[in-house]
């Protein structure tokens, strides 16, 4: 076995330095709990400088907490929330957004490689039947980005999904458990991604990109903050020691370590792509833009990769006949675990031709 | 003003450094996410030794969310939980109890210093309809221990009280938010006050005593587990670095130093009791036995003392002209402190007489 | 045993002719469903003439129903709904209120013959730490006219309280279940006892009160009828057939009906009231104002009134030693079983005696 | 306009006189309430007998309520309900399901004309990550008797389908707001249709066939009918006066009523399908089972049939350009009201050509 070629996830990976230090520091005096103490006070000048505009920000330690609590502040008990089909909201959280919202329901929309198609979109609002009281009513688009196969909307296509929204009536939610591999794919401005194009609140994930455990509901409708105050503390996310999630996210925002960490992986995963397209029968199942790619390989590549040590989901995970696997590269992916690995992948290819 | 007289809470305060460190090597590498990790692992058979039993372990990273899930655990939609009037169930989780059970009841009963009177529990029992539809119905006892106003059952005290929950039907929850506390107060084995004295679950806390931001949810009645693990990941709970959680927890009770953290925030208690019964116009509200004092003063000693920068708050605390006052040591409370309070307490007595 | 002593509730009682009548002529044809129908179209104009002022009205079948549901357009899942200690949103709904909430919690409040003591609401929503995070929000006042007792609060009296809500930001609701005695006994015009004296919602009943099963939800504060649409169908309360519950309500505030069964009611509980302060031993517990009767009798006269065939219940009913018992007259009550039962009182207390 | 061809629903009919007399004797006396009373006593052997097994009934007044409280009594807050894409419990409760459930998901499977295709609920269900704590859990097979198109399942069929959900640890629930018009189409018991073929638990609609407003739920697996007394009373179910909804029940299934109601909507179908077959340019977009008619027509024909005063549903509602109608007999449609629509139709086509 190959040591260390992990592609499973960047939740696996180790925490930055920086944020580290910023923890360790906060650790050594006491503090004003529930959030009155110094590091997270200013926690929203920090990002409201980073967006452009006057946010509320809501620390949280997990991306189900940021999503399910984001929704539920933008959507009614009888609301219906519309995602791609394989977003998290709709797939991976467990019915939290069902339960934080007291029972809306989640409605998948096609999507392309993850992006929503805003005829699919039109199509699925016009036969909502809103105002019908038989029928939940339409209240949220949730999108996210990048999306789960790794693409990034740009401001354009923000606009077009978030357009149809407004129209409708809907507010906008956004995933960004990877926002800042996205800023970093895409050269876009944060406010150019979210409240520019239409965001109402945005789940900005640290976690996955080299925090330990910190997650920001950013709300640029500020108007929403009163009521989420009061979901956040009974959904047991207003952490007494509030200044040891707070740090992670202040120092993840501060000299541009958010987007330092995010080319990182960005690079490796162009790095990887490059390599894995060179090898004989490998097809990229979509475009490589942040940090996942998605590659369609023999079913003998595969299983000499999973023998060999490599780590890695099938996709889709349930089918396990797969022959498309997904491998994500994170901030601290060295460059030698994806030599490693497209070296393997060819070794497994020229033996299967 | 005095330098760092600062007695609100226990979750004021630092992080102990074995617990930091523990973060930190966690923080190094990276590891299976959602709990697979090897810390997280060996975290039940460590706990399942400090019990002297087999438990499960949900790590949180709140309180409110372990008291919350615990009881939900517990309580079906159209439940009632009964605490003391002062728990914490009943008054400081924002409805976290009620959103997480569906909808279910907190009936507050009669305490004696946070300790629930077995007889009023009775007659709360005798009268609450058990198998009547029109009304919700007994589920749970949650048990605060130490209690909000720092006192320690004994395991007689609390096999009284879940003698009468068993004979009633009713699941038993403790909030040991302070449990270290407990503990070392009063010498008996965590077995001896919890499982063996008829507890269910246990929000076993780490914050208050040395940890960044970490609780478990330590259940005794095991059945409850398979459910229990669908509750904490649609909470926001399951951290997809959990091994941050864990390794807090981990290092908390290992080699004893949950409890020797608490017995230094016991000591000074101790210690702070001692001085202030000695000032002119002061008595002790309750006794203590664990890390907070509530003691009676007179008003311009109160005043006096807020003037002098120490920090406390009145109780009840929402009552501006309180005349008791509740101070709360830490595990990094210092005797320099404890001191400093102890003579501004006696100056300004003397100043009032 | 004599025949007919039936003093238990008034929702044992028969329907009145006029109702069952309209039930019988709405079943004769066929309509457009979920309430399209003309019967339920004109029940707006019908009570908003009533009422003299605009009011949107959601006809349901159980006073559960509609007192859940008014009061869960008034609070937020975190929100603390405030009752007479009796009331029936407190005590007998199975958590009713909590579940349409998602979650609020309902305090019961100190009462005097079940009205609410000014002062002790006042007290409450002094500590309530309104805009505190860690505790549920005061959101609202629900009074129920005649209270559990019987009693009538005059429109100066709800004045007093609606205006301590109203200082506090509550909105207030009113369980009505018998708001047609209230109105009966007090003489005080519809508007005057609720909009006028500061109530946004009513629970409006009828089946107490010679309807089979119908009750309605007026609200007096329209700005919450479109989100209470949506509630009131998910609820399973929005009939297919609305017609039939809607033409109750219509003939029994026809022509004055509603008020002419309850003076019917009224007039057999003054006249019970009156034969039973002169039995030998027999105490009126509250004064008689509408159709209830609570009276103290010696524990030998309450169980021979048991043996000879009365029903009735303890008060409070989960007491079996109770001295108290609660008597109940319907618009159906008949002079003969008034006389009857005030017949046997006498022969058992001289027996007694 | 040609008056009362009125082929919307089944929920605009008239009740059947036998019906209302049964409601119109329960009104005359007085009855002890919350289902204490006789009548509704004598359901549950009456339900029993029917099923020729031992059920559980709650009565309910709407298939809202039925299915969603149904639902509820079989699946966690954290569970999936899979139900075809049409299926009221999907589309048509305005979030009922998710409400009652606490928060579960209702997941749309592939259907022929209403009826789950076995090999789509299989891959849903392969799919699915039993006991993955990321993902909602499979739990609930929800199967509607006869479909939204007017379908009737097979016992067969049935037991097809259930079988797969067994399999899978799912309990079953039946949508059976019109199940008279499947016993009478198809000829299979009621047992057979239910039980025998695996289903838990039945929504037993009687307001589209005759009633006022009534509908059962009959629990086979009596095993849920603790908690569901529970669920049944908070969601505002349990009428103080049930009798009024039990004695509609009790007359309903009395000497065959139900079904002989549903035969005469049912050959009012049949003998409408028949005429619409033979108009030019029509086709039936389902086959006639029970009393619906799904007929794909000209444009010119649907707006002229609207033009000419007859009451329909476009298919699906959502398109105002959609060329295939639902046709809906009742228990009361008249002959004549059969031949004027097809005679109207004729005309039109005729004009048309």
């Amino acid at each position: 076995m190959t040591a260390g070629m992990d592609f499973r996830s960047d939740n696996v990976a180790s925490a930055a330095p920086e944020i580290v230090d910023a923890v360790v520091e906060a650790a050594r005096t006491s503090a004003t709990p529930y959030g009155g103490d110094p590091v997270t006070e200013r926690l929203e000048p920090a990002f409201s400088a980073l967006f452009e505009t006057e946010v509320k920000v809501f620390p949280v330690v997990t991306g189900t907490a940021a999503n399910a609590l984001a929704v539920a502040a933008l959507t009614p008990p009888w609301g219906v929330i519309y995602a791609a089909r394989a977003a998290h909201v709709e797939n991976d959280e467990c019915g939290a957004p069902e339960f934080m919202t007291g029972g809306a329901k989640v409605t998948g929309i096609e999507e392309r490689c993850g992006k929503i198609v805003p005829a699919a979109l039109e199509a699925a609002l016009a036969a909502a039947g809103a105002g019908e009281v038989h029928w939940s009513q339409p209240a949220c688009l949730s999108l996210t980005q990048p999306t789960e196969m790794g693409q990034v909307y740009t401001p354009d296509e923000l606009a077009a999904l978030t357009g149809i929204a407004r129209r409708h009536g809907l507010a906008v939610h956004m995933d960004g458990a990877r926002f800042g591999n996205a800023v970093a794919a895409c050269g876009a401005s944060p406010a150019a991604l979210t409240w520019r194009a239409g965001v109402d609140a945005l789940s900005f994930g640290a976690t996955k990109n080299g925090a330990l455990a910190a997650e920001a509901i950013v709300l640029f409708e500020t108007g929403r903050a009163a009521d989420l105050a009061f979901r956040h503390k009974r959904a047991g996310q207003l952490l007494s020691k509030m200044r040891f999630v707070s740090a992670q996210l202040a120092a993840y925002v501060a000299d541009g370590l958010w987007l330092r960490l995010a080319a990182q992986a960005n690079g490796q995963a162009r790095r990887l792509a490059r390599g894995l397209e060179a090898v004989p029968g490998a097809t990229l199942a979509a475009p490589v833009e942040a940090n996942e790619i998605f590659v369609t390989l023999p079913r003998a590549v595969i299983e000499g990769l999973a023998e060999a040590g490599v780590l890695f989901y099938l996709w889709p995970e349930t089918d396990p006949q797969a022959t498309t696997i997904r491998l994500v590269t994170r901030h601290d992916t060295e460059t030698g675990e994806v030599a490693a690995l497209i070296e393997t992948a060819q070794r497994l290819a020229a033996g299967a031709a």
